[in-house]
């Protein structure tokens, strides 16, 4: 059996199938140009392969709301040309079913079923860049709500040594506004600082009190079983060890868990799944539907 | 058919016996004394009547996991005599299904099927008062994770007119360390004023948004449908749209949601299910085993 995947990016779209047991069969990539120049390359692809069932995994914002005219576009996206496409429907004439839901709950879903939560009922995947976003999988599904988690924006306590009042248009200094790429570039650069910045650099310590402070509270939330932190932030391996520090300090010996009093260190861990994790996360969430 | 509840709490046990419909037959109460004798008064009397089911809602620290040795047990209560009690087991001679959950997470699975969040997927109960706890209804499942949620202990910014340290054991000032009733009690007992602080107290501010806090990040969490305040300071009715206000410019319009826009009145609300919570959820446990 074939399952079709597709992570529809703002710079490209990555399509292939794969088996049941994510095995990668094959795995294309063309530029986000117009909607109907790259969902036809992509339908027309599709179309010659017998798979039987297709997720999406996009950028957004997109409506996942099944009960809403509009469930299955992208919608209010700055991306020229990409408001208000019909993502699903471009697709719909293969008729299987198909799966639509965030790039970053594909990834969460992925990792849960072949990555590095693999066979956890709750499980938490972040990724800090450019945004912060978070999928959650909780008793063994994804968590939606009414629409779709936003960790980026939860509000944190500012470090007492930081004057940075953060870039979130919204909050300024809710967690993205603070910890995000963005923020971490506009901070250092303001100050005239290298942001080859070096792994003594209070920066990092800033970055790793505002995530702990964050998982604190998704852990005291949800108490999934494992966090898996990925973006191009965390490439900084050495945020790892700070992150683990901070999230047990902050606890306070609260939680008598062994997860995080004996285990921190592959409770918050790296992602599995790597370059292959988008294509990876749609393909999960089409078999997730199967 | 009969479905069997105990609501276990540290002064009293109220139990009875309801059908599916969450109409209560019977109500009983009994004092708390030593397990002997009220879980002895309690068996009893349901090995007298027919049920299909048994639902515990206990007070905690109690062990949920169903691997674990002391499945069932209260553990490491300061409750006399109750420490590692067999709560489960002390009805298995029954040989029907018993569910055993937090007394939190009963009542927001009750409101969830009977009550102010009826019919919705996503939901969250928080109870404000000696303690501050949280039960979840998250995709139509009861959220464990690893224990149960805790999100009393949850970090909040300090209110910067604010000078108290919090009564917190392991945090000080997290939310019940600043939010809960005795914090709130010793916060203005040592300032010398009265308890009865009128409605227009900034104690009241304080406490709007410490609790808006914890609110928003688990709207940013979940995106529940609907969030339910109980506990002996949600009485203070004029904290709800305090609470409300304090929820809505706290997101400074991020999330485009009617729920939060339009609908924060009907968003933000008390419990319905009033002095038969913690029995009608120990009954909804029940039926949820069914």
């Amino acid at each position: 059996m074939l399952i079709g995947g597709i992570e529809a990016g703002g710079t490209k779209f990555v399509y292939g199938v794969a088996n049941e047991n994510g095995d990668i069969l094959e795995r294309l990539i063309c530029p986000t140009e117009k909607p109907e120049i790259t969902l036809k390359t992509v339908y027309d692809y599709f179309a010659s392969k017998n798979i039987s069932s297709l997720g999406i995994g996009s950028f957004g914002p997109i409506d996942l709301n099944k009960l809403s005219d509009t469930y299955g576009y992208i919608t209010t996206t700055p991306k020229p040309y990409w408001q208000n496409t019909n993502l699903v429907g471009a697709f719909s004439k293969l008729n299987i079913p198909i799966a639509f839901d965030t790039d970053v709950n594909g990834a969460a879903l992925a990792e849960s079923i072949w990555g590095a939560s693999a066979g956890l009922k709750n499980s938490v995947y972040i990724t800090v860049g450019t945004g912060i976003g978070g999928g959650i999988i909780s008793e063994g599904n994804i968590v939606h709500g009414m629409l779709h988690p936003e960790i980026g924006h939860m509000l944190i306590r500012i470090h007492a040594e930081d004057d940075f009042e953060g870039v979130c248009p919204f909050h300024k200094d809710c967690l993205e506004g603070m910890a995000s790429g963005p923020s971490f570039n506009k901070r250092w650069s303001l100050r005239g600082e290298n942001q080859e910045l070096p792994e003594n650099h209070k920066a990092w310590d800033f970055e790793a009190y505002y995530l702990a402070q964050a998982l604190v509270n998704i852990i005291l939330t949800l108490m999934p079983e494992k966090i898996i932190l990925g973006g191009g932030i965390m490439n900084e391996k050495h945020l790892f060890p700070k992150i683990r520090a901070c999230v047990v300090s902050l606890l306070s010996g609260y939680l008598n868990s062994e997860y995080i009093l004996n285990e921190i260190d592959s409770y918050i861990v790296e992602p599995k799944l790597g370059n292959n994790a988008g294509l990876l996360g749609a393909i999960s969430l089409g078999k997730n539907i199967l």
